[in-house]
C-alpha cells in the first residue's frame, strides 16, 4: 500500500476522530451489552468460515515474511494456528467474565455543607495501542480495552497486515450492529510514517500503550504528544538477606531466572547478603550449574566461587532474557538498595529474608512498581496477581504503576448531588 | 543573567538529577519529619528578618516590572506583603495538618496461593512547577509536592525571579539541616530557552504541572516529554430542566457566573429546556440585568428575550472570564448532552433539575472531570471538596481528573507478602 504522506495523515486524523465519536457512545453502553458483543465475537472467531478466513490471511503474512527473511523466532509469533485461535476465544469470554470496571464509586463522603461527592469510574476515552507483529495481540488489547468502555486505534507490525485486517473486520461486523464499528480500527497501512502521526492526534487519542522492544517503545515516547504508558526494561533484583531461609532463597531465584528466562520479570541480578554469602553461594552455584544458568559475580563472589565469571558494570545494567545471572555481594540492606537504584528498572525487586522488620524496611524503601518479599519475581504479573488480564506494565509512576489491568483502563470523575447549594 | 544554551542545559540537568537524589531520600522520611520541616518554614517565613529580605526583593521585582511596564494586575500578582505572606504562612500550616498521602494500602487482598498483595502510595518522585510570576505558587506548590515526599523544580515567571530566589533560598536553609536542601530547586534564569530544556529531563522529572494561561501551557504540553497535568480552559456549563426547581436555578446559575466571573468553574453556558425556558428566562434576564451580566442567546433565547445580543457559534466556545453569559435553548437532555461534548472543556457541568432519574442520567452521561446536580460549577474546587488544598486541576483523563489534592501527587506500588512462593 503507498500512500502520500498528506493523505496518510487525513486517513488517520479521519479514524481517530471517528474513534473519539464512537468512545462517547461506548461509553454508556451496559456491561450487558459489552459483554454480549464479546461473547459474540468469540463466537464469530469460532466459526470454520472466520477460521479459514484467518488462517488464509495469516498464510500471506508467513509467506512475505519468510521471503522477507524474518528469523524463525519472529515467524512463529506472526503465525495464528487453531490453538492460538482457541486461545484468543478463550481470552475474549474471560474478558466477558471479568467485572466491569466503569461505574464504579471508588471513594465517596459527604461535605458539611450537606453536598454528596464520588469519584466514580469513566472510560479513558481512545485508546492507539502499538506493537509488534503479534496478531494475538489485536484481539486481546481490543478486548481489554473495550470491556473498560474505550475505543481502541490499532497499529500493529506491518509483517501482520493482512492478519491485522482480517481480525479487525471481524470485530468491526461485530460492532456494527450497534453502530460501534468506528470502535476498533486499524490503522492499515504499513507505511512507517504511521506511528508518528498516530502520536500526534491529542485532540482525539487519550493514552498510548506501545507494546514491543525497547527501541519501538522509546521511539513512541520521544514522539508522543499523547501520554504514553510503557516499560523498556525489566532487570529485576533478588536480595538474600543474611537472615534468609536459604532454602527458600535457591528456590526463589532458580524459579525467577529460568522458569521463563526472556520475559521481563525474569531475575537478572542476585544480590547477597556477605554473612550469608559464604553458605550460599557455593549451593546456589552448583544448582545453576546443573540447570545451564552462567553466573558472572564481582570480586567478593569470584573469591567464594572461583569458577564464576568476573561482572563488568554493563552486566549489571543487563536485562540479559537468557540462562545468565549477574551476582554480587553486598554488606548490608543499605547497599542492596542502592545497587537497585543504580542497576535496576523500577520493576519489580524481591528480598528473601525471614526478619519481618528487614523485610518491611526493603518494601518501604524500594519503590519498584512491584517489591516482594520470600515470593518470586515472576508473579510481577497481572493475571497472577489477580488483576484478572493485563494490558501492560508500567515503570512510570503517572497513572499507573506495575502490572495494568482493567482498573487501569479508567479514570475517576467527580461526580456531585446537592440541593440547591451555592458557593459562599 | 546572561548564559548561553549549553551552560544553562548543564545547570539545569545537575539541579534535576540532584533533585532526583533528593526525592529518594525525602520519600523515606516519616511523616512527623515532614510536617516539623514545613511548620519550620512557616516560622521562618513569620520573622521580621525574613519578611523584610523577601519584601526587598519583592521591590526589586515590582520596580522591574514597573518599567517594563506590566500592566496593574499583572504587578498586582506579583505583589507580596504581610497579608500575602500570612496567607502563605497559614497555607503551610494547613498542609502540614493534611494527612499523609504516602505509605497508605488503599487495596489489599490475598491470592490462592497465600501471597499477600497489597497496593501502597508512593510518592512520584520530582514534580516541575511552571507558572507565571505569582511568588504565593512558590511556597503553595512546594509545600503540597513536598507533603507528598516529592522534590521539586521550580521555574516561575520571568518578573518574579527576586522574590522566588528569596523565598527559595529560605526552602533550602529550612531543608538543608535534613540534608534535602536539593528537594526544592529554582531554575534559577530569566533565560527563556529554560522551559524547553526543563520538560527534556525525563530521566529525573517525573511530572511537569504549568500553571497560568492557555498560550503556556500549550507550550509545555506541545514541547514536554515528561507527563504533563493541564487544563487549558474552563467552559463550564449548566443545564436548566423542564423538571428544575427555578428558584434553585436561579440561584445556582447567578452564583456560578458572578461570585467570580475570572475563575475557571465560572459557568459560560446556560442551557435551559424548551418546556422552561418561557418561564424561567424572563425572571433570569432580569435578575442578570441587575448584577450587570451580558446575555447572548440563540434563536430561541432571542425570541423570549428580545433584548438579548444573538450569539456566535464562537460564544459558546468562548471562556469569557467576565460577566457574559451565553444562552441556548434545547429540545431535550441529548440535546443538552450534545451542546456540551461540543462546546464545553471537560471541566464542569451542572444540571438543576427536581427529577432524580434525570439527574443520574446527566451525572452518568457527562464524563466532565466534576459534574453536579443542584449546586453550582464553583464547587469544582480542591478546597471546596473537601481535599484538602489543590494543586491544580486536569481535564485530562490521564492519572488525575478533575481538581488534584494530595490523593494526586502519589502512586501505587504493588506490595507482596510470601512464604517462599514461586511461579509454576
Amino acid at each position: 500500500m503507498t500512500t502520500t504522506v498528506t493523505s496518510l495523515e487525513n486517513e488517520i486524523v479521519q479514524l481517530s476522530r471517528r474513534a473519539k465519536a464512537a468512545s462517547r457512545r461506548l461509553a454508556g453502553l451496559s456491561t450487558d451489552d459489552k459483554n454480549a458483543l464479546l461473547e459474540d465475537l468469540a463466537h464469530r472467531l469460532s466459526r470454520a468460515e472466520a477460521r479459514e478466513t484467518l488462517l488464509a490471511a495469516n498464510a500471506r503474512d508467513l509467506e512475505a515474511g519468510a521471503r522477507k527473511g524474518l528469523t524463525g523466532a519472529l515467524l512463529d509469533r506472526l503465525k495464528l494456528d487453531s490453538k492460538r485461535m482457541d486461545s484468543m476465544i478463550r481470552g475474549l469470554r474471560e474478558v466477558a467474565r471479568l467485572p466491569d470496571p466503569v461505574g464504579v464509586d471508588r471513594q465517596s463522603w459527604t461535605r458539611p455543607n450537606g453536598l454528596q461527592v464520588a469519584k466514580r469510574t469513566i472510560p479513558l476515552g481512545v485508546i492507539g495501542i502499538i506493537y509488534e507483529a503479534r496478531p494475538n495481540v489485536t484481539i486481546d488489547a481490543f478486548a481489554l480495552c473495550f470491556k473498560a468502555g474505550n475505543a481502541t486505534v490499532l497499529k500493529g507490525g506491518s509483517e501482520a497486515i493482512h492478519s491485522n485486517r482480517a481480525l479487525v473486520d471481524l470485530v468491526g461486523k461485530t460492532l456494527e450492529p450497534a453502530g460501534l464499528s468506528d470502535a476498533c480500527r486499524l490503522v492499515d497501512t504499513t507505511d512507517r510514517n504511521a506511528i508518528a502521526i498516530m502520536v500526534r492526534q491529542e485532540e482525539f487519542v487519550d493514552l498510548i500503550i506501545p507494546r514491543g522492544g525497547e527501541g519501538l517503545i522509546r521511539f513512541v515516547a520521544k514522539t508522543s504528544r499523547i501520554p504514553v504508558i510503557k516499560h523498556y526494561k525489566g532487570v529485576c533484583n533478588i536480595y538474600v538477606d543474611e537472615e534468609a531461609d536459604l532454602e527458600k532463597a535457591l528456590t526463589i531465584a532458580e524459579n525467577a531466572k529460568i522458569s521463563r528466562p526472556a520475559v521481563c520479570n525474569a531475575v537478572e541480578n542476585l544480590l547477597i547478603h556477605e554473612r550469608a554469602a559464604g553458605r550460599f553461594l557455593p549451593r546456589f552455584a552448583r544448582r545453576m550449574d546443573q540447570v545451564g544458568v552462567e553466573l558472572r559475580g564481582d570480586g567478593r563472589t569470584c573469591e567464594i566461587l572461583p569458577g564464576a565469571t568476573p561482572a563488568t558494570d554493563e552486566d549489571y545494567h543487563e536485562e540479559f532474557l537468557d540462562l545468565i545471572l549477574a551476582v554480587r555481594v553486598v554488606s548490608n540492606l543499605d547497599e542492596a538498595v542502592a545497587h537497585i537504584e543504580t542497576y535496576g528498572s523500577d520493576h519489580t525487586e524481591a528480598i528473601v529474608t525471614e526478619n519481618q522488620a528487614t523485610g518491611e524496611a526493603f518494601l518501604n524503601r524500594v519503590n519498584s512498581s512491584v517489591v516482594l518479599v520470600n515470593a518470586s519475581t515472576r508473579f510481577s504479573d497481572g493475571g497472577e496477581l489477580g488483576l484478572g488480564a493485563e494490558i501492560g506494565i508500567s515503570t512510570t509512576r503517572l497513572h499507573a504503576y506495575g502490572p495494568m489491568g482493567l482498573e487501569s483502563l479508567v479514570t475517576e470523575k467527580f461526580v456531585i448531588v446537592g440541593d440547591g447549594q451555592i458557593r459562599v
